[in-house]
C-alpha cells in the first residue's frame, strides 16, 4: 500500500515536531484551577401519553404526563484564560465520559491533562448512556459475558496474556477498573439522533475541536456534516466512516459493520477541517483468520486509509497517525488512557498548534494593543 | 404532636446560629482550585458463563467469559488543605450525581459549593445507575410519563401551578433541565447490595460524612451499620428509616412503603454519631387524600419524628430540620438545588461546624507547633 509509505512520513513529520513548551501547565502535582465547572442535559425529545393526569394515585398512572429522554449529558470544565477552542470529547462504544478521566490506574485522564494545559474540556455521555440514561424507546438489559472479548478487541493483548510491552498497567484493580468503565445502552443506539444532539451542544457552546473514540469516530463525521461549528475533528481508533455517495465503499469491517454513503455536499464539509486519524499498535498487517478481535483493526485500518484518502482528493486536510509507525509502541484501542498517555496527549498538543486550533485570541490582541 | 415543638427548637436554635464567616471560599465568582480530581469504581461483583473462550468469533459468545457489574462510580474533587472529613454525596430514587452539580438553572450545585468552602466531595452513581450502570441481573426499562407525577411528589407544585414562592425557577428551560435528571434503574433495585457498595468506598476513603437525599436516606442508616468510618449523617428528605427490632415500626409510606426493622446492636450505630434530616416546604400538616403525590410527605415527616425521637431515646444526637419552621420557604424536595440553596448549604455549613464535622486537623496541629 503506497499510501501508508506516504501517511507514515506525514506522521513522522508530526511526531518529531513535538517540542519541549507545548504545555502551559502539565505538571500533575500543580493545582487544578477552574474559573468554572459545571453540566446540563442538551438535545433530546418528550413523549407524551394520552388521557388526563389523575394526581390522587400513588404513583399516578402514565395518562396525561410527559417524559423527557435521549438528550445528551454534559459536564464542562473552564479553566482561566482558556485557549479559544473548547475540546469536547466524546466516549466510544460501551463507554460513558469515565473514558475521559482518570485512568484505570488512577493517572491523569485526557480531561485533566487538557483543563492543565488551557483548554476548556466538555465531556458528554451520548443519549442512553450513563447519565443520559432516560430513553424514549424500551429496551431490555441482558448482562453478558465478555471480558474476555472486550480484552482482546481493545487490544490488551490476546487473553490471558498481556501483549509484550503493552501500554496498560498489568495489575489486577487496574484491568478491574477497566471493566467496570463499560456502562450499557439504555435504548437502541442510533447514530443520526446522537449526532443530532451533540450537534447541539455545538449550537450551545459555539466553535470547538470534537474529540471522538471508536464507536463515536462515526458520529463525530455526521456531527460536523450538521454542524460547522466543529472546527477539528481527532479521532481515536474510529471504525466507521463516511464517502460520497456514488464511489466505492470499503467493505464492511468483518464483511458485516458497514461504512456509510453521503451526499457529495455533505462530505464536502469534511474536507474544510483538519481531521486526524489515530491508531494505537499490535494491529496485523494482514488479518490472523484467529483471533477476530485484532482482525476488527485490519479492516478498520484499511478504511481509515481510504477515507483519509478521499477526504483529500476531495481538498480536505486529513492525515492517519498509526503510533508504531512514529515509534510510539505499545498503545491499545485507549490511547488517551495508557500508560504513555502523557506523550499521547503531547502528539494530540502538537497537532492543535500544527493546525491552529490552540490559540488565544483574547492575548494576541493583547499583546497586540502593546505594540 | 409535642415533640414538633421542641425540634422546632432545636432547629430555631440551629439556624440562628448561622452567622458570618462560615464560607472560606463561597464567592461563585472565585476560581475553584482543586489538589486533585478523578473518579474511580468501588465495589461490585464478577459473574462468568461457564465454558471456553472462543476469540474466533466476533462477537466471542459468553462462554468462559466474565461480567463485571454491581459497583459504584465515584468523582472525586478535593480542594488544598481540605478540611479532615469529607462530603460523600448520594442522589435519590431516579437521579444521578447529576442531583449535587449544577442546578437546572445553572447555579452552582453542592458539589461546586462544599469544593468552594474547602471539603473533599465524593459524588456517586449508586450500583446500576448512571455511569455505573452494569448490572448483573437483567432489567427491562420502559421509558415511562411520569414527569407531572414528578412535579408533585417533589413539591414544585400542584401541576401544572407552581406553589406561590417556591424556591424553584419557573422557567421552561430549568424545568426542562430538571426533568432530563432523571436517568433509570438499569437493574433491579437492592438497598443492601448499595450500602454495601458505600460501605466499601468509605473502607477506601476513611472516615467521612455522608449527605443523603430521598431514596438513599435509607441505604444510608445501612452503610453507617455497616461501616463506622460514616462520622456524621444529613439527610435531605429521607422517606424510609431503621428501628430497632421488637420495637412498634411506624405505619407504611402510603400504606405501601415500609420502615426497617434491625438487630437493637446496629440501631446503636446510629446513636453514636450526628444526624440531621433536613426537610422543606408545602407539606400538609393532614393527609390531603387528593394530592397523594403530598401526603407521602406527611406520613415520611411522621415516620421521620419517630426516628429522631427512637435514636435519642437511645442515647443518640438526632435532629429535625423543617425549614419552614425555622422561617426558610418554599424548598422543594431538592433544597441543595433550589433558588436559595446557598442558604441551605449555610445551614449544613452551620450544623457541621456545630458538630465538629468541619475541622482542619492538619491546620490546628500547625497552630499548636506555633505555640
Amino acid at each position: 500500500m503506497s499510501h501508508r509509505t506516504i501517511l507514515t512520513t506525514l506522521a513522522v513529520g508530526l511526531a518529531f515536531a513535538i517540542a519541549g513548551g507545548l504545555e502551559d501547565n502539565a505538571n500533575a502535582k500543580l493545582p487544578i484551577v477552574l474559573k468554572d465547572q459545571g453540566s446540563f442535559m442538551v438535545g433530546g425529545t418528550v413523549i407524551e401519553t394520552p388521557g388526563t393526569f389523575d394526581p390522587s394515585v400513588f404513583p399516578s398512572p402514565p395518562d396525561g404526563q410527559t417524559f423527557h429522554g435521549d438528550h445528551a449529558y454534559v459536564q464542562f470544565q473552564i479553566p482561566p484564560d482558556a485557549r479559544d477552542l473548547p475540546l469536547v470529547m466524546w466516549h466510544g462504544g460501551g463507554q460513558s465520559s469515565k473514558t475521559w478521566e482518570t485512568t484505570p490506574d488512577g493517572r491523569d485522564g485526557y480531561q485533566n491533562i487538557f483543563v492543565r494545559r488551557g483548554f476548556a474540556t466538555y465531556i458528554l455521555d451520548q443519549p442512553r448512556r450513563g447519565r443520559a440514561g432516560n430513553s424514549t424507546e424500551r429496551t431490555t438489559l441482558t448482562p453478558t459475558t465478555q471480558d474476555q472479548f472486550l480484552f482482546n478487541v481493545f487490544r490488551l493483548g490476546i487473553w490471558p496474556n498481556f501483549f509484550p510491552g503493552v501500554q496498560f498497567p498489568q495489575d489486577e484493580e487496574s484491568l478491574n477498573q477497566f471493566f467496570r468503565q463499560t456502562t450499557p445502552d439504555t435504548g437502541p443506539v442510533d447514530i443520526q439522533l446522537d449526532s443530532m444532539v451533540v450537534a447541539k451542544l455545538f449550537n450551545k457552546i459555539g466553535e470547538a475541536v470534537l474529540i471522538t473514540h471508536s464507536d463515536s469516530g462515526s458520529r463525530g463525521w455526521f456531527t460536523r456534516i450538521k454542524n460547522q461549528n466543529v472546527k477539528g475533528i481527532v479521532s481515536y481508533e474510529p471504525v466507521q466512516f463516511v464517502f460520497p455517495e456514488g464511489k466505492d465503499l470499503p467493505p464492511p469491517i468483518l464483511g458485516s459493520v458497514p461504512q456509510f454513503e453521503v451526499p457529495l455536499v455533505d462530505f464536502e464539509k469534511l474536507t474544510q477541517i483538519p481531521i486526524q486519524l489515530v491508531y494505537g499498535d499490535n494491529i496485523p498487517d494482514e488479518p490472523t483468520g484467529t483471533n477476530i478481535a485484532l482482525d476488527v483493526w485490519v479492516d478498520a485500518l484499511d478504511a481509515a486509509r481510504l477515507f483519509v484518502d478521499t477526504v483529500n482528493a476531495h481538498g480536505g486536510n486529513a492525515e492517519l497517525l498509526v503510533l508504531p509507525y512514529v515509534g510510539v509502541f505499545g498503545n491499545t484501542h485507549f490511547p488517551f488512557s495508557d500508560l504513555n498517555n502523557q506523550q499521547i496527549a503531547d502528539l494530540l498538543s502538537a497537532y492543535l498548534k500544527e493546525k491552529g486550533l490552540d490559540k488565544r485570541r483574547h492575548k494576541q490582541n493583547e499583546k497586540h494593543a502593546m505594540h
